[in-house]
């Protein structure tokens, strides 16, 4: 039997795995057989680590959604004091991220169009992966409304919604696109203009 | 052998029970042999009409935007002469539409998900999908900007880009949390608020 350490790493390659596969042939375009090929377990093992293939897929967005997070922490904590600032950085790379892998998108994006209304358990995974980058998010939105930099009129809870919305919707305008002018329009149509104070007197216009 | 019209009649008749099909289950959820059994083909006779399963689906797309368009464009035609006050109400039929379907969402937004960048044919559909919607939509947001209704330093263009992209991530979110609850705040905070001129001068804000 193996040690509790080994399989957990063990379990976390699995996971990490998943996530490719996932991300290039979506929920049911990823047989079983090709999870335990491309994991290299026999069926057995695999059944050890994970209850269903549906519970496989649940604990693979936790792990993409902590992937994400330790992302986001790593280019917070190096943030200077503005948050808009900050909030550009962010999105510059997750675009540099999405150009990078070709045009996949986001695994919670594409699960939510394909199995969010057929699988609860994988619906709760995306519910907490939201609401974990929503925290992040809001702090920076919230914390730009009040040094003056962003318009105030709505809750920083609305901007992160709009901010979410948009870019998942530029997501899949990419894929029919086949280019990621919607996520660079996204993202300059947002912080410089939809989201600044209605007169607005910073510079953040470029 | 049939004749003509009944041919395209019953072509027709597969296009819109695969809309359903799809909308249900997703592209690779939908195996031939679930399109045989509902339709109620031979497989024989659906090669006459489709020459793949792909293709069948690309054509799928085609009568889903003729669907939608002759909707639009019924309320359109219906409209006063206030276009946000159109806007409004067509965002309140697609609201309805979403909710009596069960929260299944937009097939464009699905199938881009989910084979966006595996199908070439599919993906040409969706491209033309968006572009005839967006044609409905660009007229009716410049118009209001001619009127001082919504604001004018963004082209009728970006914000109908916005407003498709938004709506759409919304509907994931709709699939995440459950709730139309993000599709009725997209409606409000774009058109009540970001889409707004600097200084509103309108009564839009309800």
């Amino acid at each position: 039997m193996a040690r509790p350490r080994q399989n957990e790493h063990r379990r976390e390659d699995l996971l990490q795995k998943g996530i490719d596969l996932l991300a290039a042939h979506g929920y049911h375009g990823t047989g079983l057989k090709k999870i335990l090929d491309t994991v290299e377990v026999p069926k057995g093992s695999f059944y050890n680590y994970f209850e269903s293939k549906e519970h496989f897929v649940a604990e693979i967005i936790d792990q993409y959604s902590r992937n994400m997070l330790e992302r986001l922490d790593h280019m917070i904590g190096e943030a200077d004091d503005d948050p808009v600032v900050v909030l550009h950085r962010i999105c510059s790379a997750m675009l540099a991220e999405v150009e990078k892998n070709g045009q996949r998108g986001c695994l919670i994006g594409n699960l939510a169009a394909e199995i969010g209304t057929s699988s609860n358990c994988c619906r709760e995974s995306m519910q907490r992966a939201y609401l974990s980058w929503k925290s992040r998010f809001i702090d920076l939105l919230a914390s730009a409304q009040a040094k003056g930099l962003l318009r105030q009129d709505l809750p920083a809870d609305v901007l992160c919604d709009m901010l979410w919305n948009t870019w998942e919707g530029a997501l899949l305008r990419m894929k029919i696109d086949g280019s990621t002018a919607q996520l660079k329009q996204t993202v300059d149509v947002l912080l410089n203009h939809l989201f600044l104070p209605p007169v607005s007197t910073t510079n953040q216009e470029k």
